[in-house]
Protein backbone atom coordinates (compact mmCIF):
# COMPACT_ATOMS: atom_id res chain seq x y z
CA UNK A 1 0.00 0.00 0.00
CA UNK A 2 1.36 3.54 -0.88
CA UNK A 3 2.35 5.75 1.90
CA UNK A 4 0.78 2.91 4.31
CA UNK A 5 2.72 4.38 7.15
CA UNK A 6 0.92 8.19 6.66
CA UNK A 7 -2.59 6.16 6.67
CA UNK A 8 -1.68 4.18 9.60
CA UNK A 9 -1.01 7.74 11.27
CA UNK A 10 -4.47 8.98 9.40
CA UNK A 11 -6.23 5.79 11.28
CA UNK A 12 -5.16 5.76 14.40
CA UNK A 13 -5.44 9.87 15.02
CA UNK A 14 -9.08 9.12 13.37
CA UNK A 15 -9.91 6.50 16.27
CA UNK A 16 -8.65 8.51 18.86
CA UNK A 17 -10.40 11.45 17.85
CA UNK A 18 -13.21 9.51 17.37
CA UNK A 19 -12.95 7.50 20.82
CA UNK A 20 -12.32 10.74 22.40
CA UNK A 21 -15.24 12.11 21.02
CA UNK A 22 -17.86 9.38 22.97
CA UNK A 23 -16.43 9.75 25.97
CA UNK A 24 -16.85 13.79 25.74
CA UNK A 25 -20.33 12.26 25.02
CA UNK A 26 -20.25 10.33 28.30
CA UNK A 27 -18.62 13.10 30.61
CA UNK A 28 -21.06 15.79 29.31
CA UNK A 29 -24.00 14.13 30.44
CA UNK A 30 -22.43 12.83 33.89
CA UNK A 31 -20.67 15.44 34.74
CA UNK A 32 -22.24 18.06 33.51
CA UNK A 33 -26.01 16.76 33.15
CA UNK A 34 -28.25 14.04 34.77
CA UNK A 35 -26.66 10.68 34.07
CA UNK A 36 -28.50 8.33 32.12
CA UNK A 37 -31.48 6.41 32.69
CA UNK A 38 -34.94 5.60 31.32
CA UNK A 39 -37.34 7.42 32.92
CA UNK A 40 -39.23 9.94 30.20
CA UNK A 41 -37.09 13.17 32.29
CA UNK A 42 -33.44 14.45 31.18
CA UNK A 43 -31.65 11.23 31.72
CA UNK A 44 -33.30 9.52 29.46
CA UNK A 45 -33.16 12.36 26.81
CA UNK A 46 -29.14 11.91 27.41
CA UNK A 47 -29.37 8.75 25.68
CA UNK A 48 -29.65 10.53 22.18
CA UNK A 49 -26.31 12.69 22.15
CA UNK A 50 -24.48 9.72 23.68
CA UNK A 51 -25.88 6.89 20.98
CA UNK A 52 -25.69 9.78 18.18
CA UNK A 53 -21.88 9.88 18.47
CA UNK A 54 -21.36 6.65 19.31
CA UNK A 55 -23.44 5.04 16.43
CA UNK A 56 -24.18 7.36 14.23
CA UNK A 57 -20.90 9.45 13.84
CA UNK A 58 -18.15 7.16 15.91
CA UNK A 59 -19.45 3.78 14.30
CA UNK A 60 -20.54 4.90 11.00
CA UNK A 61 -17.03 6.64 9.95
CA UNK A 62 -15.22 3.41 11.10
CA UNK A 63 -17.92 1.52 8.62
CA UNK A 64 -17.32 3.51 6.10
CA UNK A 65 -13.34 3.30 5.52
CA UNK A 66 -13.42 -0.47 7.08
CA UNK A 67 -12.40 -1.62 3.66
CA UNK A 68 -9.50 0.55 3.21
CA UNK A 69 -7.93 -1.43 5.98
CA UNK A 70 -4.76 -3.02 4.34
CA UNK A 71 -4.84 -6.22 6.81
CA UNK A 72 -8.45 -6.66 5.48
CA UNK A 73 -7.69 -7.05 2.02
CA UNK A 74 -6.56 -11.02 2.58
CA UNK A 75 -10.14 -11.23 3.64
CA UNK A 76 -12.72 -12.46 1.23
CA UNK A 77 -15.03 -9.71 0.06
CA UNK A 78 -18.11 -11.02 0.94
CA UNK A 79 -16.45 -11.31 4.88
CA UNK A 80 -15.51 -7.43 4.43
CA UNK A 81 -19.29 -6.20 3.27
CA UNK A 82 -20.82 -8.57 5.99
CA UNK A 83 -18.66 -5.82 8.35
CA UNK A 84 -19.98 -3.22 6.39
CA UNK A 85 -23.22 -3.87 6.53
CA UNK A 86 -23.20 -5.08 10.22
CA UNK A 87 -21.24 -1.47 11.55
CA UNK A 88 -24.43 0.00 9.86
CA UNK A 89 -26.71 -2.12 11.45
CA UNK A 90 -25.28 -2.01 14.61
CA UNK A 91 -25.43 2.15 14.06
CA UNK A 92 -28.54 2.05 12.68
CA UNK A 93 -30.29 0.29 16.07
CA UNK A 94 -28.06 3.01 18.43
CA UNK A 95 -29.71 5.80 16.33
CA UNK A 96 -33.26 4.49 16.38
CA UNK A 97 -33.14 3.76 20.43
CA UNK A 98 -31.51 7.46 20.66
CA UNK A 99 -34.48 8.62 18.55
CA UNK A 100 -36.76 6.80 20.88
CA UNK A 101 -35.06 8.31 23.81
CA UNK A 102 -35.74 12.09 22.89
CA UNK A 103 -39.48 11.11 21.44
CA UNK A 104 -40.37 9.81 24.22
CA UNK A 105 -38.71 12.33 26.34
CA UNK A 106 -40.66 15.34 24.67
CA UNK A 107 -43.98 13.61 24.93
CA UNK A 108 -43.25 13.11 28.89
CA UNK A 109 -42.85 17.44 29.10
CA UNK A 110 -45.51 18.20 26.00
CA UNK A 111 -42.53 19.57 23.70
CA UNK A 112 -43.77 19.58 20.69
CA UNK A 113 -41.23 17.28 18.46
CA UNK A 114 -39.92 17.94 14.97
CA UNK A 115 -39.80 21.21 14.85
CA UNK A 116 -36.68 22.44 14.35
CA UNK A 117 -34.23 22.02 11.53
CA UNK A 118 -31.78 20.21 13.83
CA UNK A 119 -34.73 17.91 13.97
CA UNK A 120 -36.08 17.95 10.32
CA UNK A 121 -32.10 17.38 8.65
CA UNK A 122 -31.90 14.59 11.19
CA UNK A 123 -35.01 12.67 10.45
CA UNK A 124 -34.36 13.58 7.18
CA UNK A 125 -30.16 11.67 7.90
CA UNK A 126 -32.05 8.93 9.30
CA UNK A 127 -34.75 8.13 6.69
CA UNK A 128 -31.74 8.13 3.97
CA UNK A 129 -29.55 5.95 5.81
CA UNK A 130 -32.14 3.41 6.40
CA UNK A 131 -32.63 3.34 2.96
CA UNK A 132 -29.00 3.45 1.88
CA UNK A 133 -29.00 -0.05 4.25
CA UNK A 134 -31.78 -1.35 2.83
CA UNK A 135 -30.85 -0.88 -1.02
CA UNK A 136 -26.70 -1.66 -0.06
CA UNK A 137 -28.09 -5.20 1.60
CA UNK A 138 -30.16 -5.83 -1.49
CA UNK A 139 -28.05 -4.94 -4.22
CA UNK A 140 -24.09 -5.54 -2.86
CA UNK A 141 -24.85 -8.09 -0.65
CA UNK A 142 -27.42 -10.61 -1.33
CA UNK A 143 -26.22 -12.32 -4.70
CA UNK A 144 -29.00 -11.55 -7.09
CA UNK A 145 -28.17 -7.90 -8.89
CA UNK A 146 -26.63 -8.53 -11.95
CA UNK A 147 -22.81 -7.06 -12.14
CA UNK A 148 -24.63 -4.03 -14.06
CA UNK A 149 -26.62 -2.71 -11.83
CA UNK A 150 -23.78 -2.88 -9.32
CA UNK A 151 -21.41 -0.78 -11.23
CA UNK A 152 -24.09 1.76 -12.17
CA UNK A 153 -25.41 2.38 -8.10
CA UNK A 154 -21.57 1.69 -6.65
CA UNK A 155 -20.66 5.81 -7.82
CA UNK A 156 -24.39 6.45 -6.18
CA UNK A 157 -23.78 4.33 -2.76
CA UNK A 158 -20.74 5.92 -1.96
CA UNK A 159 -21.66 9.72 -2.46
CA UNK A 160 -24.81 9.02 -0.53
CA UNK A 161 -23.16 7.49 2.24
CA UNK A 162 -20.53 10.04 2.29
CA UNK A 163 -23.28 12.73 2.30
CA UNK A 164 -25.25 11.26 4.64
CA UNK A 165 -22.38 10.62 7.14
CA UNK A 166 -21.51 14.49 6.45
CA UNK A 167 -25.15 15.81 7.07
CA UNK A 168 -25.20 13.18 10.11
CA UNK A 169 -22.45 15.75 12.12
CA UNK A 170 -24.02 19.01 10.61
CA UNK A 171 -27.21 17.62 12.38
CA UNK A 172 -25.15 16.62 15.40
CA UNK A 173 -23.74 20.24 15.09
CA UNK A 174 -27.11 21.36 15.10
CA UNK A 175 -28.41 18.94 18.18
CA UNK A 176 -25.27 20.57 20.35
CA UNK A 177 -25.94 23.83 19.88
CA UNK A 178 -29.82 23.58 20.40
CA UNK A 179 -29.06 21.79 23.75
CA UNK A 180 -26.57 24.10 25.39
CA UNK A 181 -28.81 27.14 24.38
CA UNK A 182 -31.66 25.32 25.90
CA UNK A 183 -30.07 23.36 28.73
CA UNK A 184 -27.69 26.50 30.11
CA UNK A 185 -29.83 28.99 31.99
CA UNK A 186 -27.96 30.17 34.56
CA UNK A 187 -25.07 30.85 33.88
CA UNK A 188 -25.99 31.32 29.93
CA UNK A 189 -24.61 29.63 26.78
CA UNK A 190 -23.46 32.81 26.42
CA UNK A 191 -21.37 33.34 29.46
CA UNK A 192 -19.23 30.76 28.63
CA UNK A 193 -19.62 28.24 31.39
CA UNK A 194 -17.61 25.34 31.43
CA UNK A 195 -19.79 22.58 30.01
CA UNK A 196 -20.26 25.35 27.30
CA UNK A 197 -16.46 25.13 26.28
CA UNK A 198 -16.16 21.38 26.77
CA UNK A 199 -19.17 20.69 24.52
CA UNK A 200 -18.17 23.07 22.03
CA UNK A 201 -14.65 21.07 21.96
CA UNK A 202 -16.80 18.00 21.30
CA UNK A 203 -18.02 19.52 18.52
CA UNK A 204 -15.00 20.62 17.20
CA UNK A 205 -14.05 16.65 17.38
CA UNK A 206 -16.53 15.38 15.92
CA UNK A 207 -15.60 18.08 12.59
CA UNK A 208 -12.30 16.57 12.79
CA UNK A 209 -13.25 13.06 12.75
CA UNK A 210 -15.31 13.93 9.80
CA UNK A 211 -12.47 15.13 7.92
CA UNK A 212 -9.98 12.56 8.63
CA UNK A 213 -12.56 9.52 7.85
CA UNK A 214 -13.58 11.81 4.30
CA UNK A 215 -9.64 12.38 3.37
CA UNK A 216 -9.28 8.45 4.00
CA UNK A 217 -12.47 7.34 2.21
CA UNK A 218 -11.88 9.57 -0.83
CA UNK A 219 -7.75 8.57 -1.56
CA UNK A 220 -8.33 5.99 -4.86
CA UNK A 221 -5.18 4.35 -3.52
CA UNK A 222 -5.89 3.77 -0.37
CA UNK A 223 -8.99 1.49 -2.00
CA UNK A 224 -9.19 -2.40 -1.48
CA UNK A 225 -7.56 -3.56 -4.25
CA UNK A 226 -9.88 -5.70 -6.73
CA UNK A 227 -11.35 -9.43 -5.72
CA UNK A 228 -8.74 -10.84 -8.26
CA UNK A 229 -5.72 -9.56 -6.61
CA UNK A 230 -6.80 -10.37 -3.51
CA UNK A 231 -7.43 -13.64 -4.46
CA UNK A 232 -3.46 -14.20 -5.13
CA UNK A 233 -3.38 -12.51 -1.79
CA UNK A 234 -5.93 -15.92 -0.21
CA UNK A 235 -4.10 -19.03 -0.43
CA UNK A 236 -7.84 -21.03 -0.95
CA UNK A 237 -8.73 -18.84 -3.44
CA UNK A 238 -11.72 -17.35 -2.64
CA UNK A 239 -14.30 -16.35 -5.12
CA UNK A 240 -14.27 -13.57 -8.04
CA UNK A 241 -16.37 -10.57 -7.98
CA UNK A 242 -19.89 -10.42 -7.83
CA UNK A 243 -20.16 -14.18 -7.22
CA UNK A 244 -18.98 -13.41 -3.14
CA UNK A 245 -21.97 -15.76 -1.52
CA UNK A 246 -20.02 -18.99 -2.49
CA UNK A 247 -16.91 -17.73 -0.49
CA UNK A 248 -16.79 -18.54 3.54
CA UNK A 249 -16.36 -16.72 6.04
CA UNK A 250 -13.05 -17.87 6.88
CA UNK A 251 -11.21 -16.77 4.15
CA UNK A 252 -9.67 -14.00 6.80
CA UNK A 253 -8.20 -16.38 9.53
CA UNK A 254 -6.89 -18.56 6.62
CA UNK A 255 -4.86 -15.94 4.81
CA UNK A 256 -1.52 -16.10 4.27
CA UNK A 257 -0.27 -13.27 6.75
CA UNK A 258 2.36 -12.10 4.02
CA UNK A 259 2.10 -8.13 3.64
CA UNK A 260 2.68 -8.48 -0.05
CA UNK A 261 -0.60 -6.58 -1.07
CA UNK A 262 0.13 -3.82 1.67
CA UNK A 263 2.94 -2.43 -0.84
CA UNK A 264 1.59 -3.75 -4.09
CA UNK A 265 1.52 -1.46 -6.84
CA UNK A 266 -0.18 -3.23 -9.16
CA UNK A 267 -3.39 -3.23 -6.72
CA UNK A 268 -3.04 0.27 -7.19
CA UNK A 269 -2.97 0.52 -10.41
CA UNK A 270 -5.61 -1.91 -10.77
CA UNK A 271 -7.58 0.08 -8.66
CA UNK A 272 -6.97 3.21 -10.63
CA UNK A 273 -7.97 1.53 -14.14
CA UNK A 274 -11.43 -0.13 -12.29
CA UNK A 275 -12.46 3.45 -11.18
CA UNK A 276 -12.24 4.54 -14.89
CA UNK A 277 -14.84 2.53 -16.00
CA UNK A 278 -16.93 2.74 -12.67
CA UNK A 279 -16.70 -0.79 -11.76
CA UNK A 280 -15.47 -1.50 -8.36
CA UNK A 281 -17.67 -1.93 -5.60
CA UNK A 282 -15.43 -0.90 -2.22
CA UNK A 283 -15.12 2.40 -0.57
CA UNK B 1 -18.70 15.68 -22.34
CA UNK B 2 -20.39 12.19 -21.23
CA UNK B 3 -23.71 12.54 -19.79
CA UNK B 4 -24.02 16.78 -21.07
CA UNK B 5 -28.08 16.63 -20.35
CA UNK B 6 -27.28 15.02 -17.25
CA UNK B 7 -24.60 17.64 -16.23
CA UNK B 8 -26.95 20.63 -17.56
CA UNK B 9 -29.66 19.32 -15.67
CA UNK B 10 -28.11 19.22 -12.70
CA UNK B 11 -26.43 22.97 -12.76
CA UNK B 12 -30.20 24.15 -13.63
CA UNK B 13 -31.40 22.60 -10.58
CA UNK B 14 -28.05 23.86 -8.17
CA UNK B 15 -28.45 27.63 -9.64
CA UNK B 16 -31.76 27.09 -8.93
CA UNK B 17 -31.61 25.97 -5.23
CA UNK B 18 -28.82 28.24 -4.91
CA UNK B 19 -30.92 31.65 -6.28
CA UNK B 20 -34.10 30.58 -4.32
CA UNK B 21 -31.74 29.99 -0.73
CA UNK B 22 -30.97 34.00 -1.32
CA UNK B 23 -34.08 34.87 -2.48
CA UNK B 24 -35.44 32.90 0.71
CA UNK B 25 -32.83 34.79 2.93
CA UNK B 26 -33.95 38.33 2.18
CA UNK B 27 -37.44 37.68 2.13
CA UNK B 28 -36.81 36.50 6.07
CA UNK B 29 -34.73 39.61 6.69
CA UNK B 30 -37.49 41.80 4.89
CA UNK B 31 -40.55 39.65 5.48
CA UNK B 32 -40.25 38.43 8.47
CA UNK B 33 -37.43 40.50 10.51
CA UNK B 34 -36.18 44.19 10.50
CA UNK B 35 -34.77 44.82 6.77
CA UNK B 36 -31.20 45.46 5.87
CA UNK B 37 -29.05 48.72 7.76
CA UNK B 38 -26.35 49.19 9.27
CA UNK B 39 -27.04 50.88 12.49
CA UNK B 40 -25.84 48.70 14.96
CA UNK B 41 -29.31 47.41 15.66
CA UNK B 42 -30.79 43.78 14.30
CA UNK B 43 -31.10 45.03 10.94
CA UNK B 44 -27.02 45.12 10.48
CA UNK B 45 -27.17 41.54 11.78
CA UNK B 46 -29.28 40.78 9.00
CA UNK B 47 -26.16 41.23 6.49
CA UNK B 48 -24.91 38.37 8.32
CA UNK B 49 -27.32 35.26 7.26
CA UNK B 50 -28.06 37.21 3.81
CA UNK B 51 -24.06 37.47 2.80
CA UNK B 52 -23.53 34.08 4.25
CA UNK B 53 -26.10 32.65 2.10
CA UNK B 54 -24.86 34.46 -1.16
CA UNK B 55 -21.32 34.99 -0.66
CA UNK B 56 -20.36 31.94 1.50
CA UNK B 57 -22.87 29.16 -0.01
CA UNK B 58 -23.73 30.02 -2.90
CA UNK B 59 -21.09 32.11 -4.61
CA UNK B 60 -18.82 29.53 -3.57
CA UNK B 61 -20.20 26.73 -4.87
CA UNK B 62 -20.45 27.95 -7.99
CA UNK B 63 -16.71 28.64 -7.69
CA UNK B 64 -16.29 25.42 -7.24
CA UNK B 65 -17.72 24.09 -10.28
CA UNK B 66 -16.72 26.85 -12.63
CA UNK B 67 -14.22 24.53 -14.32
CA UNK B 68 -16.53 21.53 -14.73
CA UNK B 69 -19.02 24.11 -17.31
CA UNK B 70 -18.18 22.44 -20.86
CA UNK B 71 -18.58 25.76 -22.74
CA UNK B 72 -15.78 26.73 -20.43
CA UNK B 73 -13.03 23.94 -21.71
CA UNK B 74 -12.46 25.93 -24.74
CA UNK B 75 -10.99 29.25 -22.12
CA UNK B 76 -7.34 29.46 -21.43
CA UNK B 77 -6.95 27.85 -17.78
CA UNK B 78 -5.65 31.03 -16.76
CA UNK B 79 -8.69 32.58 -18.00
CA UNK B 80 -10.95 29.87 -15.48
CA UNK B 81 -8.20 30.34 -11.90
CA UNK B 82 -9.20 34.07 -12.40
CA UNK B 83 -12.30 33.30 -12.41
CA UNK B 84 -12.13 30.35 -10.02
CA UNK B 85 -10.11 33.10 -8.05
CA UNK B 86 -12.40 36.07 -8.52
CA UNK B 87 -15.65 34.26 -7.44
CA UNK B 88 -14.28 32.93 -4.53
CA UNK B 89 -12.29 36.69 -3.92
CA UNK B 90 -15.99 38.22 -3.66
CA UNK B 91 -17.21 35.46 -1.59
CA UNK B 92 -14.00 36.39 0.82
CA UNK B 93 -15.28 40.08 1.09
CA UNK B 94 -19.07 38.93 1.47
CA UNK B 95 -18.23 36.81 4.66
CA UNK B 96 -15.70 39.68 5.95
CA UNK B 97 -18.41 42.17 5.70
CA UNK B 98 -21.03 39.45 7.23
CA UNK B 99 -18.76 38.74 9.98
CA UNK B 100 -18.44 42.65 10.89
CA UNK B 101 -21.89 43.22 11.04
CA UNK B 102 -22.33 40.41 13.22
CA UNK B 103 -19.97 41.39 15.71
CA UNK B 104 -21.21 45.61 15.92
CA UNK B 105 -24.61 44.09 16.28
CA UNK B 106 -23.22 42.30 19.49
CA UNK B 107 -20.82 44.70 20.41
CA UNK B 108 -23.50 47.40 20.19
CA UNK B 109 -26.25 45.24 22.24
CA UNK B 110 -23.12 44.07 24.67
CA UNK B 111 -23.64 40.21 23.70
CA UNK B 112 -20.38 38.05 23.98
CA UNK B 113 -19.02 37.42 20.58
CA UNK B 114 -17.32 33.76 19.78
CA UNK B 115 -19.37 31.79 22.76
CA UNK B 116 -21.48 29.40 20.58
CA UNK B 117 -20.00 26.38 18.54
CA UNK B 118 -21.41 27.75 15.95
CA UNK B 119 -19.14 30.60 15.74
CA UNK B 120 -15.90 28.97 16.68
CA UNK B 121 -16.89 26.35 13.23
CA UNK B 122 -18.08 29.04 11.22
CA UNK B 123 -14.54 31.21 12.27
CA UNK B 124 -12.41 28.23 11.44
CA UNK B 125 -14.56 27.73 8.42
CA UNK B 126 -13.16 31.53 7.43
CA UNK B 127 -9.53 30.99 8.59
CA UNK B 128 -9.39 28.09 6.52
CA UNK B 129 -10.83 29.39 3.38
CA UNK B 130 -8.76 32.61 3.80
CA UNK B 131 -5.78 30.40 3.67
CA UNK B 132 -6.87 27.99 0.90
CA UNK B 133 -7.92 31.28 -0.82
CA UNK B 134 -3.72 32.80 -0.36
CA UNK B 135 -1.85 29.45 -0.93
CA UNK B 136 -4.43 28.75 -4.04
CA UNK B 137 -3.37 31.98 -5.27
CA UNK B 138 0.37 31.34 -4.88
CA UNK B 139 0.82 28.21 -6.01
CA UNK B 140 -1.91 27.49 -8.86
CA UNK B 141 -2.41 31.43 -9.91
CA UNK B 142 0.98 33.04 -9.64
CA UNK B 143 3.54 31.20 -12.11
CA UNK B 144 6.30 30.48 -10.01
CA UNK B 145 5.70 27.01 -8.67
CA UNK B 146 6.74 24.15 -9.90
CA UNK B 147 4.73 21.95 -11.76
CA UNK B 148 5.93 19.02 -9.00
CA UNK B 149 4.60 21.26 -6.06
CA UNK B 150 1.28 22.13 -7.77
CA UNK B 151 0.96 18.50 -8.84
CA UNK B 152 1.45 17.37 -5.10
CA UNK B 153 -0.95 20.53 -3.40
CA UNK B 154 -3.44 19.97 -6.01
CA UNK B 155 -5.44 16.97 -4.03
CA UNK B 156 -5.45 18.78 -0.70
CA UNK B 157 -6.58 21.80 -2.75
CA UNK B 158 -9.60 20.09 -3.42
CA UNK B 159 -10.13 18.42 -0.46
CA UNK B 160 -10.15 21.11 1.85
CA UNK B 161 -12.03 23.77 -0.62
CA UNK B 162 -14.59 21.22 -0.26
CA UNK B 163 -14.47 20.34 3.39
CA UNK B 164 -14.31 23.94 3.96
CA UNK B 165 -17.82 24.23 1.58
CA UNK B 166 -19.21 21.51 3.65
CA UNK B 167 -18.59 23.41 7.29
CA UNK B 168 -20.11 26.39 5.99
CA UNK B 169 -23.46 24.54 5.20
CA UNK B 170 -22.95 23.11 8.65
CA UNK B 171 -22.19 25.91 10.13
CA UNK B 172 -25.04 28.28 8.38
CA UNK B 173 -27.54 25.47 9.71
CA UNK B 174 -26.28 26.22 13.59
CA UNK B 175 -26.41 29.61 12.70
CA UNK B 176 -30.30 29.26 11.53
CA UNK B 177 -30.69 27.17 14.74
CA UNK B 178 -29.41 29.57 16.71
CA UNK B 179 -31.18 32.80 15.34
CA UNK B 180 -34.48 30.84 15.21
CA UNK B 181 -34.29 29.97 18.93
CA UNK B 182 -33.40 33.41 20.17
CA UNK B 183 -35.56 35.56 17.74
CA UNK B 184 -38.99 33.59 17.78
CA UNK B 185 -40.43 33.91 21.46
CA UNK B 186 -44.00 34.73 21.19
CA UNK B 187 -44.60 32.10 19.60
CA UNK B 188 -41.22 30.51 20.30
CA UNK B 189 -39.78 28.38 17.96
CA UNK B 190 -41.14 25.04 19.39
CA UNK B 191 -44.99 26.20 18.26
CA UNK B 192 -43.89 26.40 14.20
CA UNK B 193 -44.89 29.53 13.27
CA UNK B 194 -44.38 30.30 9.90
CA UNK B 195 -41.51 32.18 10.05
CA UNK B 196 -39.85 28.67 11.52
CA UNK B 197 -41.36 26.55 8.79
CA UNK B 198 -40.18 28.98 5.78
CA UNK B 199 -36.63 29.41 7.47
CA UNK B 200 -35.95 25.23 8.25
CA UNK B 201 -36.78 25.22 4.13
CA UNK B 202 -34.10 27.83 3.62
CA UNK B 203 -32.10 25.10 5.60
CA UNK B 204 -33.01 22.28 3.39
CA UNK B 205 -32.12 24.38 0.64
CA UNK B 206 -28.61 25.20 1.37
CA UNK B 207 -28.36 21.22 1.96
CA UNK B 208 -29.42 20.36 -1.23
CA UNK B 209 -27.44 22.85 -2.80
CA UNK B 210 -24.05 21.53 -1.32
CA UNK B 211 -25.37 18.16 -2.36
CA UNK B 212 -25.74 18.90 -6.07
CA UNK B 213 -22.62 20.86 -6.10
CA UNK B 214 -20.78 18.10 -4.12
CA UNK B 215 -21.79 15.59 -6.82
CA UNK B 216 -21.17 17.78 -10.05
CA UNK B 217 -17.28 18.34 -8.53
CA UNK B 218 -17.06 14.67 -7.17
CA UNK B 219 -17.73 13.23 -11.07
CA UNK B 220 -14.23 12.57 -12.16
CA UNK B 221 -15.32 11.95 -15.90
CA UNK B 222 -17.10 15.74 -15.85
CA UNK B 223 -13.61 17.11 -15.08
CA UNK B 224 -12.31 20.10 -17.18
CA UNK B 225 -9.84 17.83 -19.98
CA UNK B 226 -5.97 18.64 -19.20
CA UNK B 227 -4.58 21.40 -21.65
CA UNK B 228 -2.59 19.72 -23.77
CA UNK B 229 -6.49 18.55 -25.13
CA UNK B 230 -7.73 21.78 -24.45
CA UNK B 231 -5.47 23.84 -27.12
CA UNK B 232 -6.71 21.62 -29.51
CA UNK B 233 -9.91 23.39 -29.03
CA UNK B 234 -8.43 26.55 -29.32
CA UNK B 235 -7.48 27.76 -32.77
CA UNK B 236 -4.90 30.21 -31.31
CA UNK B 237 -3.04 27.11 -29.47
CA UNK B 238 -3.11 28.58 -26.16
CA UNK B 239 -0.13 27.85 -23.74
CA UNK B 240 0.58 24.31 -21.85
CA UNK B 241 -0.22 23.23 -18.15
CA UNK B 242 1.91 25.49 -16.07
CA UNK B 243 3.17 28.11 -18.25
CA UNK B 244 -0.33 29.34 -17.92
CA UNK B 245 0.87 32.95 -17.93
CA UNK B 246 1.83 32.83 -21.04
CA UNK B 247 -2.01 32.92 -22.74
CA UNK B 248 -4.11 35.94 -22.76
CA UNK B 249 -7.79 36.59 -21.64
CA UNK B 250 -8.99 37.10 -24.97
CA UNK B 251 -8.57 32.69 -25.38
CA UNK B 252 -12.24 31.83 -24.44
CA UNK B 253 -12.96 34.87 -26.88
CA UNK B 254 -11.52 33.83 -29.74
CA UNK B 255 -11.90 30.28 -29.28
CA UNK B 256 -13.84 27.80 -31.59
CA UNK B 257 -17.59 27.45 -31.46
CA UNK B 258 -17.77 23.85 -32.18
CA UNK B 259 -18.68 21.39 -29.83
CA UNK B 260 -15.82 18.64 -30.25
CA UNK B 261 -14.81 18.66 -26.65
CA UNK B 262 -18.40 18.41 -25.32
CA UNK B 263 -18.23 14.69 -26.41
CA UNK B 264 -15.14 13.71 -26.41
CA UNK B 265 -14.46 10.51 -25.26
CA UNK B 266 -10.25 10.63 -25.18
CA UNK B 267 -10.92 14.05 -23.30
CA UNK B 268 -12.08 11.49 -20.58
CA UNK B 269 -10.06 9.42 -20.59
CA UNK B 270 -6.87 11.48 -20.21
CA UNK B 271 -8.27 13.41 -17.19
CA UNK B 272 -9.00 9.61 -15.27
CA UNK B 273 -5.69 8.49 -16.50
CA UNK B 274 -3.90 11.69 -15.08
CA UNK B 275 -6.28 11.57 -12.05
CA UNK B 276 -4.08 8.12 -11.64
CA UNK B 277 -0.97 9.80 -11.37
CA UNK B 278 -2.72 12.81 -9.33
CA UNK B 279 -1.01 15.43 -11.77
CA UNK B 280 -4.49 17.32 -12.73
CA UNK B 281 -5.05 20.75 -11.48
CA UNK B 282 -8.58 20.79 -11.91
CA UNK B 283 -11.26 20.84 -10.03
Amino acid sequence: MEDYGRFLALLVSALLVGFVSVIFALVWVFHYREGLSWDGGAAEFNWHPVLIVTGFVFIQGIAIIVYRLPWTWKCSKLLMKFIHAGLNTIAMILVIVSMVAVFEYHNARNIPNMYSLHSWIGLAAVIFYSLQLFLGFVVFLLPFAPLRLRAALMPIHIYSGLLIFATVIASALMGITEKLIFSLTNPAYSASPPEAIFVNCLGLLIVIFGALILWMASRPHWKRPPEELAKVLRPDGGSPEGTEAESTMTDCINADKSDVGFNSEAARKRNLKLDEAGQRSTM
